[in-house]
């Protein structure tokens, strides 16, 4: 009999009830799988949203591509970083990573149209494909390759016309860290082949050395996606950005002003307020979580499991070297058992045999848990 | 030569742009135009905001659905007020009308399938529709008819097969509100020629008399549109609802999902704050602008336009009595010549005699505003 597959939102979903459900019950639970930074979001971007609020009691409708003065910030701001030209009307403000991927992919892509999205992945792209009734292409990369992508596999995928690939460097959920010269080669292969690229950049402030970046790159076939949501802890604030060219950014605009009018402008103004002022508090609470991925890592590595040490982003997904291994009921065991929660390999891709830690908790939990999930996997059978 | 159509929205935004460059060359315009309530956002709500960002400084994702509470307090309210039992779970908290007009109809339209809009209307139905690529079937109404649908001509386009009807009452730009028989006998032919409903509610405050409401019908076909937008002068803060039956909204939920992840907690935070104890005060700054409307009727009496005197919302649509009337060029002209913004008829459907004033502005200007319109209109040739 064919076990019926749970969507991989739904894999998420019971882990999150369970783990809620066990809190309710007065069991401490040490959360290695909420996908957020656990640093507090920074009193001068509050401060900016409030005073927003007080000085201007009537808060009206604004454009729809974001408040001007934001997006000149963020134009200078990544011209610099990236050491290239990008202007204001390239860019546009979007409640969220997850509305500026769907804005991106329902702008290009057509129903039935191939997008390829590289597995392991966060769930969202899919979603997205799904939403529109794209055609998702899954390109599986693998542990024993050092999460790398097969450029020769990417071409035989690419020439049977793919719309729009996906890219996400640094990865969620391997932490993997493309090097430049594989980016630019993926980059350059996806435009010989006219496909667009959607590069997730969101984790770029969770590197020990500057990742890749399309706005790197020549051509203009892409869109840029960047988030406040973790470079400063604000994801419930729902605020990110995307850059394109000022043609394809006048088409995504279109999605924004038809779903949701504009981001409200105080979130906004603090988002300004955090460009401007808030880096360096932001970097070193990053820097910190950092760390806390590193130690993860020590720990990871007493335990009979194997994994790609990240190069990026707060997130770690190892394998528990264990033949016919179920993570999603792992998970559950693990949270019952031992009261530490993770998330399961099947709702990045099909790896039943992964998990994902995402290390934004206090590192005092971080050595307990781990010693927890090595006793879980030796017991496994 | 036929003159090639410009969108609605290109029509709307042409006024808006003229106004603020003659703004910003001094000019003092007298605003017409704008769809917003001019009365500030109260304190207690601001500081209702203000105070969840003190107290909780890492604000994370919250339940796509919305805040429990919130819709626990509108369930409550909305029961009350329609003297029927609405649940918590058939509620789901949007960022604004408009996202939830989109989430509607998205979710139950597919491509080529007929969604039903009176005429004249809201352009963003028709945004939505051509969005998702629905036909969009424009049913004119006439200011002859007091804007009344015409039920044999309704039933002859439900024959063909309607998806979905979208139903505007109190009506955006006309101000009408159906009676509640005629609301009653319009919803009964769509559930007997199993169409949906999407019932727009948003201006329900702004009525002398209690305005007909799809929560006061039998049936589960429908979709209940409501939001603090208008109710409270929050429309920058992007928050609205929807009411549906339990099985719809999961459906629904999928989008904010997938699009959007969910509302700021904060802002429904707020939202809380204003229907547990804004009301009082914003039903007196709305009685304050209905008053104005009055006002607006009376001067409108004193010039040659025909109307029909609103029954609700801030708005009234009169006509001008001149054959060629082409109110987009009226527009431009009493814009130039006279200071005074009004949006134009054709944003709303084929009514170039008609334009649209939206009466959220100091009392002190309407008089002589009105007479200012009504020299042009003399003038019109």
């Amino acid at each position: 009999m064919v076990k019926p597959q749970k969507s991989k939102d739904q894999i998420l979903k019971e882990v999150v009830e369970l783990t809620l459900r066990l809190t309710s019950q007065g069991k401490k639970i040490t959360r290695f799988e909420i996908g957020e930074p656990n640093f507090p979001a920074s009193h001068r971007v509050i401060r900016g949203l409030t005073e927003t609020l007080r000085k201007e009691k009537v808060v009206g409708y604004g454009p729809a591509a974001g408040l001007p003065e934001l997006r000149k910030a963020l134009a200078a701001e990544l011209s610099a970083e990236h050491n290239t030209r990008i202007e204001p009307d390239q860019i546009l403000i979007t409640p969220g990573g997850r509305f500026a991927t769907f804005a991106a992919i329902t702008s290009f892509v057509s129903s039935s149209e191939r997008v390829l999205i590289p597995q392991p992945a966060w769930p969202a792209y899919e979603e997205c494909v799904d939403f529109i009734k794209g055609r998702v292409i899954h390109f599986n990369t693998r542990l024993d390759d050092g999460w790398e992508m097969d450029l020769g596999r990417l071409e035989t995928q690419l020439r049977k016309g793919v719309r729009l690939i996906v890219l996400n460097c640094p990865n969620n959920p391997t932490g993997k860290v493309m090097s430049k010269k594989k980016f630019v080669e993926i980059v350059d292969l996806a435009q010989q082949y006219e496909s667009m690229i959607l590069s997730d950049e969101v984790y770029d402030k969770y590197v020990h050395a500057k990742s890749p970046s399309i706005l790197e790159s020549e051509g203009e076939n892409f869109v840029y996606v960047n988030s406040f949501s973790k470079q400063f802890s604000l994801t419930g604030w729902r605020i990110a950005y995307l850059v394109t060219t000022k043609e394809k950014a006048l088409r995504i605009r279109r999605v924004i002003q038809t779903l949701i009018t504009c981001v409200p402008e105080f979130i906004q103004r603090a988002a300004l307020v955090a460009i401007k002022s808030g880096r360096t508090e932001a970097q070193r609470n990053i820097n910190s979580i950092m760390k806390k991925v590193e130690l993860t890592c020590r720990e990871l590595s007493r335990i009979d499991v194997s994994f790609y040490k990240p190069e990026g982003t707060f997130y770690v997904f190892p394998k528990a070297n264990k033949p016919n291994f179920d993570s999603a009921r792992f998970a559950k065991l693990l949270l019952e058992q031992y009261h530490v929660s993770i998330s399961p390999g099947e709702a990045f891709g099909n790896y039943p045999a992964f998990f994902r830690l995402a290390v934004s908790l206090p590192a005092g939990q971080i050595t307990g848990a781990i010693r927890a999930i090595g006793k879980a996997t030796d017991a496994w059978s």
